[in-house]
């Protein structure tokens, strides 16, 4: 058995990370856009990046360099170091020519798509830098985008023998679409004494049911992000006590997320369950949280339930409108066949969807697979924010 | 060879058809609500529908049937008869029973899911038919429901022997977006000499390229509906002829559709060449059409080629930024790693995204693959009809 305590903090929780955000002059009236994580003793690595074809910079220098320890990240926003070829990639090495005396140092960019990184700033803010700082709120706040607040999570992890490790975290992403300028990074520090491997393992489950299941549209950005340090200082670990504390980081920065996806007003759960099995759940969810039509309807507050039938429908899993049932919360208004949708339910159910958080409920009634998916809803700010990103 | 006439006509262009609009109450102020087609003479069927597993009770009612001749459509707006179970179609033939003198009549229904047919509307609206009228033009004004025009285009074949044939057709849909209340319905009449299994077949070809280049989301709809009926009276055909006036007819409804998509302002094509095969040219087209980040890019004429590369890379085809070629109309904003993007271009490229309708064309430089996809943007206006379809 183990205890999780939630702490009040970010990237710094765990013994020996140091963190700060500098502005390097990329933002304008001197905002924060500049972000160093760095370890004093050399930490193993997980990492997840993006599927999108066309990865931006970092992450080819990333991938390019096998396996590796590092004991620093470099973080900058608005420049993502994408569709920038080759010397996009060069562009790195120079920068990172500041930090010779740092193991492997790693970048990561978020920002406009297909402008070269402007080095001289960079480097001059590099020099701003101090590592002997622990401010990890202001590591948060200078990767951020179009978000509109920024996003750190920690927990302490007691062992029953006495022992303990911390896990910490900081996100940004204020995507419910996901959009190609406003990629998705996560760094998450632990001293936790876990094995690389494992550490990898246990990334790749927690990535499916957190951070993949708030994705929405497919549209992947070039610069999606999440990496684990680990440098073992405490010595201590143990492997469920790590993963419940990393899926519960996880799944609340990714929640955050949605909650902040740009001009939403609502976070919605769409649980589905009694499907044929768990991945044809997991698609069901996604065309939900996916669903311009949802998304509007939920905007407007229109418990429109023949729209969420639709889109099961759809989605092409399999499902039958005779075994189908759909709540609102606890709010039955369609199940096998029966529709329970007069004036009053219909009022209802519009009273649930006026909450800040809620839950659709689909039980396809077919057998025992299920998954839920974390969606907004999106309306006039949404289309505000987008029409004009670069400007 | 052959001569394509252009008729400013509908559905009673070729020889033997009838059609008509009337009020049957359905819709406020006396609107029209309710259409029929009749043919004086038994036609082939062929047919197309929605992929949606929650598919609409006419739908099943058709399918139950088998292969069939008729001489009778009825269509009605604001009720799809869709998540209406055994009862829906329970209802059709209830209300078919109005014309047990037609030929296996269909009945074809789009509006709002999940609420059961007004039969005593629609039975007394059947009453006001005369099947002796040619008013195809109110017919199509009928089955509209989120439309802001009817859609008709109707071709005269003339062939080189002296002999000819005409197609005409009507549809209705205004959902760039696919919406699963903006169903899709088309109506298709000939008097071409047309065998029906070719007639299948050279329907499946035009679809691809034509209404599913313009479907988007894949928020299918539980009620879309392509239906040819030909009643062959001109004893004449030419499948090529036929193939290419029947194409050309579609591509232009499907194309109105997208132009009346909702709220949408521009009509673009996405052209996609140089892929690694057709299927993955429309993969990469499809995706463009579909991204909202596109959609809002477009609202807010930004030339903003950065999300272009990026859910080209996100949609998962064979793709490469050193091989890949973006232009606005023929202006190149990137080629193969060289980005001519000063502010002078993207002014140039700005004023390209002011026109009702251009093309982005994206050459991916692999091989001879391509497709071409039609879309629109997405404004406040979209928000605002979806958010509260119902009232």
């Amino acid at each position: 058995m183990y205890n999780l305590k939630s702490l009040n903090s970010g990237v710094c929780s765990a013994d020996g990370f140091f963190a700060d955000g500098i502005s390097a002059g990329l933002k304008p009236d001197g905002a924060l856009d500049m972000a160093f994580i760095y370890s004093d003793t050399p930490c193993d690595i997980a990492s997840v990046f993006t599927t999108n074809k066309m990865a931006a910079a970092p992450i080819k220098h990333f991938q390019a360099k096998g396996d590796f320890q590092t004991n620093f990240v470099l973080i900058n926003s608005k420049n993502a170091n994408a569709m920038t070829g080759q010397a996009g990639v060069k562009d790195i090495d120079e920068i990172m020519g500041e930090f010779s005396d740092k193991l492997n140092p790693i970048m990561s960019s978020t920002g406009v798509i297909g402008v070269r990184l402007p080095k001289e700033k960079l480097i001059n803010g590099t020099k701003l830098f101090d590592i002997t700082q622990k401010n990890p709120s202001n590591a948060a706040k200078a990767i951020m985008t179009t978000d509109s607040f920024s996003k750190e999570c920690a927990y302490k992890v007691e062992l029953d023998d006495g022992s303990g490790f911390s896990i910490g975290a900081m996100a940004k992403g204020a995507g419910m679409i996901n959009p190609a300028m406003a990629t998705m990074l996560c760094f998450i520090t632990t001293d936790a004494d876990v094995e690389a491997s494992e550490m990898q393992e246990i990334l790749d489950e927690a990535t499916k049911t957190t951070f993949n299941a708030a994705s929405v549209d497919g549209d992947t950005s070039t610069n999606d992000t999440v990496l684990i340090l680990a440098n073992k200082k405490s010595g201590a670990y143990n492997k469920e006590a790590f993963a419940d504390a990393l899926h519960k980081i996880m799944l609340f920065l990714a929640r955050e997320m949605v909650r902040d996806g740009e001009g939403a007003t609502k976070l919605v759960t769409y649980n589905v369950t009694g499907a044929k099995n768990d991945a044809e759940a997991e698609v069901a969810a996604k065309a939900l949280s996916d669903s311009l039509l949802m998304k509007t309807a939920l905007y407007g507050e229109d418990p429109n339930w023949g729209r969420i039938a639709s889109t099961i429908g759809a989605s092409g899993i399999t499902s039958d409108e005779m075994s189908l049932k759909i709540s609102f919360d606890n709010l039955c208004v369609y199940d096998k066949g029966e529709v329970f949708f007069d004036e009053e339910m219909e009022k209802k159910a519009a009273t649930v969807m006026t909450h800040q958080k809620f839950t659709i409920h689909c039980d396809l009634g077919i057998a025992s697979g299920s998954f839920k998916a974390y969606g907004c809803d999106l309306g006039y700010e949404y289309v505000k924010i987008n029409a004009d990103y670069r400007t």
